[in-house]
């Protein structure tokens, strides 16, 4: 089975995903003084940023991984659905996440969900990857197994970094929401990927 | 007529039926004692996560399909649209499960709402396979007749098992709920699909 | 420039247009006999179901003519986009109607609005046609001019027939809702196009 | 990398956020006089009809760019998600503005909004082209360097227009939105675009 419907339905969902996290930032119906009704909304544009470079993350990270993998069955399916389940779910732990920040209660609670499910998302995003390159079963010829095994290690850091975040979260919200806006860069930053791969490759193909 | 066009049109509409099934958990405005109202939400959850799968599963039957169907003419497309139609309801009879749970009332009447439009999917979705496969119609050179004949067992069988779901809902409606949630991983389950089809090309196939 | 993005942008717009009728489907809150409220829901249901069916008809229609438009340029984009404009107005129009039905008032301006931007879209999906017809400037060699000429006569009727639909619906909702539904099945049914197409194909290539 | 799933994904998010306008015309819940409120919905109306008219351009846009871009790399992408973040965000900036033109308040505030969202998405808009076509990095044969500079002043021209809208709708609100009006026909009618073009092009290559 080959991957392009699977990486057209992926598409879709992701770019679904992201773009309903609009739709959490409510219109004022009463626009009297509108200029201070939408400064108070910060919270939504805040998730609303957050949430939507993260998921634009994952969805390049999907498109990486998607690059090598040459083949699909039944089982890369389900595990992609399950990603994408998780995925979709993002607009509506970014809505809590605003609404708390917005009533000033029980942020630590929104924050704990929040990272939760990107956390939870992590494991379906590994099981694909583990499950592609077990064997070298699923991946095309465009990569080593030594390459995969370098890959497989940066994704397998995903979780736990957005589980250190949720950790501190848990102690102090707003740190939970530093620490989640840090990774954005730490890992959309081409630079630090580049070096790495090619770390990998100068040491697999020495030729 | 080529199916690239079909596909693409049904992935979206799968891609946005199985994504908005999210706006039906609603973010709650009021976030005191958050963590209580988060917990209380279980019946969309649970709602979420049977008809994301539900979907995602369909959708990955559809994928099967339209491997083997070649081309497509009016006839095609207009059934497949019936199917979106009714895959497209999804949403809202996962609401309605979700709301009769949360208010424990009339769980019966949603529960069987729920299974109908999933049972009334299976017909156009049998209509499909079968207007392509008479006389190997619309069906490329990847499948031969006797192969066509056993998926379409298989797909035929889903509306009676979804039937069955929804009587056994009728009598009781957690019964008619773990049919639903049973339901999926058989047919996900790539071990037993990937025998019974090998059993069939076996047959056909002797050398 | 090439139409794939084009079909690619507009299948999304569709896909999105179609599926997003299903928000107008209001998921009832209370449940209480729920039966009966669902069974209220009636105009919501008619009005997907029509609706669902037609923009269903006006994507195949669109994949139809984008079969023999070989290229495209910026006319062609912007004449699109105002027809993408008209159709992702139907899933508000729809909910018009649903809403006037369901209060059983002002059901006429209900379907003179329906029936008016059905209307309105046919003048950019004929423009379109006839842009890329002219002097077969952006057709491809899958279609002879005469055989252009025929499909044209077929699309122009569309508005005309639509525009009946809501003179009859001025005069009596009831029957602009009947005509739009008769509409469906007379523009879907494959028999009697292909008739017409196959007769312009025998008398244009007389070999 | 190729540009084909980013431009799948970006087609995505385009055609859902064009198409998501729709759901801020609110569908009168109560029909009595339906005519005069469906009047009163005016700026609704407006805003929906500029806004889709305007991300229609953006995207086109992106397309014509994307015809010369052959590669991408993770900043390219970055920089992509940044411009669809933007563009995710007019469905709410049209709202604002259709609330404020309803009630006759604060029109100022939501047309300098609406405006600073459309400037800011040229920031990323021009980025990705700038980055793109630095030392020819990332373009391909289609284009010369000096045509490629060519589109690059017209580009970069896009945000300084709406800039003069923005501070024209700060002055006076209706004079924003008129200029915001008149720049999409400017902007989409081909005739002064093929002639700049072809202009460059004849300078460019004199045989």
């Amino acid at each position: 089975m080959k991957t392009a419907r699977l990486e057209a339905f992926s598409d879709g969902v992701f770019a679904i995903a992201i773009t309903l996290l609009v739709i959490e930032i409510k219109v004022p119906e009463d626009t009297h003084d509108l200029a201070h009704k939408l400064l108070e909304l910060w919270p939504s544009y805040l998730g609303y940023t957050i949430s939507f470079l993260v998921i634009g993350l994952v969805w390049a990270n999907h498109h990486a991984m998607f690059d090598h993998i040459a083949v699909a069955d039944r089982m890369l399916l389900f595990l992609n659905t399950l990603l994408l389940l998780l995925v979709a779910l993002i607009p509506f732990t970014a809505g809590v996440l605003a609404s708390a920040l917005r009533n000033g209660e029980s942020e630590r609670t929104a924050v704990v969900l929040y990272g939760v499910v990107l956390v939870a998302g992590g494991f379906p995003f590994n099981a694909i990857w583990e499950y592609a390159r077990r064997d070298h079963r699923l991946l095309g010829p465009t990569i080593t197994p030594k390459e995969a095994q370098a890959i497989s290690r940066r994704f397998l850091l995903g979780p736990v970094l957005y589980g250190i975040g949720t950790a501190l979260g848990a102690l102090l919200p707003v740190l939970g929401i530093i620490t989640f806006a840090l990774l954005i860069p730490f890992y959309w930053l081409p630079p630090l990927l580049t070096r790495s791969r090619r770390g990998v490759a100068a040491s697999d193909r020495p030729d």
